[in-house]
């Protein structure tokens, strides 16, 4: 095995596609945004992405067989709007290796001719949010303007100084690639898993592609969680916090 | 020294051997089953593998000398099966390491054509063990079947999402390279060394192994661990925590 | 991306310059201290350095761009003296970073002639500083005398054993190479930024380089930092210590 | 600079000299020991060693200058012993730095034709020492029955299993390559520095290596130490524990 591995599974054409990345972090918004766009396009696996800076275990699947940790990226065509979607169930455990992925993310973009990049991620606050709200960075001030269009929020304290891992790093570097691309990031608690901001970010990113995607299996996951929620606050009361590790376990 | 090194001390030919992996980790189980093996069936020791990701020191045998940190492999010949057993002091403490050495035991594995792989170990719930149960995750659906014939079980929602280390990479690494490969983690409270554990982890082994290996040892040293718990349960209401740790001081 | 890349912005020619190094630390004194002089004398940036060294993470701009973690290297020239400022958001967060990002410093140095190096930092003392005070650390004996008729103070017991990361291995570093270089520590509480010791440091350096810049900004600076301690001292009395990170954030 | 460097100082020529280890660690030791016989002999640096693995930071000696982390090795020359004297302020802060700074050690050992090695440190108890011992490991049986004159314990259990860093893996891999190696470890508090221990190490290297080493100076430590213990014992009654920390300063 080498340090980053790309396996290749399809050779697809993609006109000017553009890339989102939604991999696991705060409220593991961005990787539920992923995966349920992925879902609802159908979209197909192109790309599977190994390396020993991912963490040194296999995850085990509910028919009893195991997978390795690894990033992957899959591919949708229509007629007006291509798209590279990169989810996984990690990100890198090493300082380095967050640098290197991303390096590989961005050759894969290169490679398929990306026209812009998409990052989408949570954006904790420490508390329950009372109005759902996507905060935005880019890496070309150009972009501003057309966010602010689409209801991004840009403020000049938030997210906070800084955008940790490939939804950051991809702005910066792909900024030096000359590739546009832009952070999305919910605004959730950063306790739970968090489908409602998941709907609040892919609502703007629907706009900003001119896409429509179907939001029901969003919204089911977020009726489920609004009842942790709830059983949550009651338990507060109760003080037995020990649930919300439980809820999270699978994000790490 | 080099990153890793694999001294090999002697050469034997083996008829499409099974591969069977006990490394240490939680209740030591996978260690104490594989170290059985190579006593009872008298194993031959053929290989040693050295790194600079095991810990940095040397560890004190009881005749005073020393002994670098590293993974040894035995082999065993019989007119109906053949096996590699892999055994050794520590794990990887590296990230990167967890991933080299797995691979270096698959090159091996290869290189003896290598059948099929059983990885052991223990799988901790925070409790004593009040029924002794043998959960199993395997790196090839078609697997399931037969295994749970020997009486191993396949849980969805167990082993918990995760098989860190050794055990948990041969099945994922070995699948990449075609090798089929079952894990099977014997409960355990994770605690304490677990010799009873190690029993039901052996037995279901050697009913898959077709393979009759006497269970005296383990069992006596299960019973001097039953004193242990014995005791520890009295210390527990008297309050006295302190002997759990020197009870695991060897496993780190 | 390499290990670690210099972006060469600008090609200039400077006479013998001397380097001033003042990256982020103890009570952000260097860092202060560099950035004050860059913007008092106009001085401009000629090269960025990048590494997978830094932290794994954009930081946000106030516009909403990101920039990618790095150091930088300001140049200045005059009749009599010209000067290489480095500084920067981040320090390595590996071990073998800093030593990595500190030769490529001094391989600037040496490109451009480099006479001299001071590197700036704060010294930390765990309560609030009574009277400002600067002491020195030198790869060269000799340069012990000189520095105390700038009113650096050189004591046995200070400071404390040793000086952690590009200021400390700016010195030892550039010794092997035969550059002489100082070391100007401001005391400092260690607590919060502290602009009042970056006044004391500058102070202190623009004497050693016989070059005045003007204070005001760092002066305003200490000024509203001022009102910060005294709110602190309020808190205190009224128990409420968290304000003290927030003051820090951004230093990390 | 390089991951690992050596440079050195002078050449000489030794007639199969006797290795001598003693850097930081336990009780400090075995850095005790190796820098008092530098000392009494008046042995002479012939080299140093530099890398990256040690901390990134310069000590600040007492007339202001600095130095990087280093190991060095002294030579001396008598009629029937020649010694290489290994000490230095750090040891590795990584882990596959102590693997490599080892290889560089037995690199220098093999090129000077090193006939045995001593590798000298501390064995923490966690209590002040009644009874002063010196604890053995080697790595070769036969040189057990010879340290046992000298009035070095060999014991079952002790020394509780493992050796860290240098003193350690200059056995173990030393082994490797065929040179005999044997480890002495005074018994210590472990909380602080210890020349009494030191005492106890050299008076049996002196007996093994029939060489009469002049102790005065670590009996004056001693006494002093003894103060410290004192002092120790009253604020201990007097519940002000801080100073500990102080005295183990400089150890890190």
């Amino acid at each position: 095995m080498e340090e980053i591995e790309v396996h290749e599974l399809k050779k697809v054409k993609l006109n000017k596609p553009v890339m989102i990345e939604g991999l696991p972090g705060v409220g593991n918004v961005g990787k539920l945004v992923a995966e349920h766009i992925i879902q609802e396009l159908g979209a197909e696996k192109i790309a599977e992405i190994y390396s020993w800076h991912f963490p040194p275990l296999v995850l085990v699947n509910d028919d009893g067989t195991v997978s390795l940790c690894k990033n992957e990226v899959y591919a949708w065509k229509s007629k007006n709007l291509d798209l590279l979607i990169v989810s996984g169930d990690q990100q890198s455990v090493t300082n380095e290796g967050h640098y290197i992925i991303t390096e590989t993310l961005l050759d894969i973009a290169q490679q398929y001719g990306v026209s812009r990049i998409y990052t989408l991620g949570g954006y904790g606050i420490g508390q329950l949010v009372e109005k759902q709200m996507v905060l935005g960075a880019v890496n070309d001030a150009e972009l501003v303007e057309e966010m602010k269009k689409y209801g991004v929020e840009f403020r000049e304290e938030e997210p906070g100084g800084s955008i940790v891992g490939a939804s950051g790093l991809l702005l910066g570097l792909g900024g030096q690639r000359g590739i546009p691309a832009v952070c999305l990031l919910g605004l959730t608690s950063g306790y739970l898993v968090d489908p409602k901001s998941a709907q609040a970010v892919l609502k703007i990113l629907g706009h900003a592609l001119n896409l429509e995607i179907p939001m029901q299996a969003l919204e089911d996951r977020a009726e489920e969680m609004e009842k942790v929620v709830e059983r949550l606050k009651e338990m507060e009361q109760a003080q037995i916090p020990r649930i919300r590790e439980e809820e999270l376990g699978y994000i790490r």
